[in-house]
């Protein structure tokens, strides 16, 4: 499948290897294709992997990984036009990070609505799907080694694209996938960023992550 | 040891059952020592249960468990006085619920505070810690039933009384406890609570609890 992702940093990046890793052909998308690093990461990973600006890349996907800033988000999918994303499965991985009051982050939308709302408001004819988040983006695609036990979440309104993004966390390891329904669930998923963070600044552990024990 | 228990609903009543099975003498304080409800819930756990107001609660414990509504803590805090908590550890297992919106709720204070924060701010001169707060109060005490690989995160400022609360949480059965540092770390854990209700929602199971998995 094509496959495209926005946000040519280390979780777009790290997330488009595996998918080539997986026999999918990416296009990285960034604001500009000068970008030196994705030139880099592009030519180091063969035919499968391409550098467009993020129009481009949002073209290109009949799949589209949002992994961008998430303050700069809605900025970029408002310029690229929605569009260039109808009628697709739009995997938003983003969190709502503020760092202008410094170190940890807080978030600048959470609680009575969520950037996966928003990402959805901004993209209606899209179906959109907020996922891997939680986790470090070397946690989101090997699970299996970091967290065998570990539980992802997944929300949207769209019943096919939560089934297409539920496929593709399988095949990226995860074996607890926990559908929480509409994508309201991301204000839930985004504020556990919080809690991510501490546990991360406490243990030093960045592979931190979770499991939802259920009975 | 004497324990104060704020609250004498669902929360307060599990807690203090336990407490009283693990040897503890327990007075529960209610806006009214009349609350019918409370009263047989003291008549049925023998002489180590007692009732009282808020105030002979906070006086009685050399311990105070914090389990009212969460909407209704800093007033009630105010109007007991932070005199008759001073030189106290002080438990808070409250969430800042807000229904006024309708279900699910969200929460009146998040994100760049918590309520842990102001129940701290509010009783200066007691060390105040936060815990249990993320699971229903049956896994609360019996997490060896529910969650025996789960984890239980405790906050706060003095490390004596984190080590007093963490002591009992392992009474309670708690094997896995994470320190998230200062009570500062009361943001993450009380913003974990629309993923908890959420994963309930879905799952229909109200017993759900987390893991963090570290390595």
């Amino acid at each position: 499948m094509n496959i495209g992702i926005l946000g040519t940093g280390m979780v777009g990046t790290t997330i488009g290897a595996q998918l080539i890793r997986l026999g999918h052909t990416v296009m990285v998308g960034s604001r500009s294709t000068e970008n030196e690093k994705a030139v880099a990461w592009v030519k180091s990973h063969g035919a499968a992997a391409s550098l467009g600006t993020f129009a481009d890349a949002a073209t290109f996907g009949e799949m589209v990984f949002l992994c961008t800033k998430g303050d700069a988000l809605l900025d970029i999918l408002e310029r690229v036009g929605s569009n260039r994303f109808a009628g697709k499965t739009v995997v938003d991985v983003t969190n709502p990070l503020d760092f202008s009051k410094g170190v940890p982050p807080s978030l600048f939308i959470c609680n009575t609505s969520s950037l996966g709302e928003e990402v959805q408001k901004a993209l209606p004819d899209s179906f959109v799907v907020k996922t891997l988040n939680i986790v470090n983006c070397e946690v989101m695609v090997n699970p299996a080694k970091y967290a065998p036990d570990g539980t992802m979440f997944l929300c949207g309104n769209d019943r096919d694209a939560k089934e297409k993004v539920r496929e593709l966390l399988t095949r990226f390891g995860w074996r607890d996938i926990l559908d929480l329904g509409d994508i309201t669930g991301a204000r839930g998923m985004e504020m556990m960023l919080p809690l991510w963070l501490r546990a991360w600044m406490v243990t030093k552990d960045v592979h931190v992550a979770f499991k939802a024990i259920r009975h």
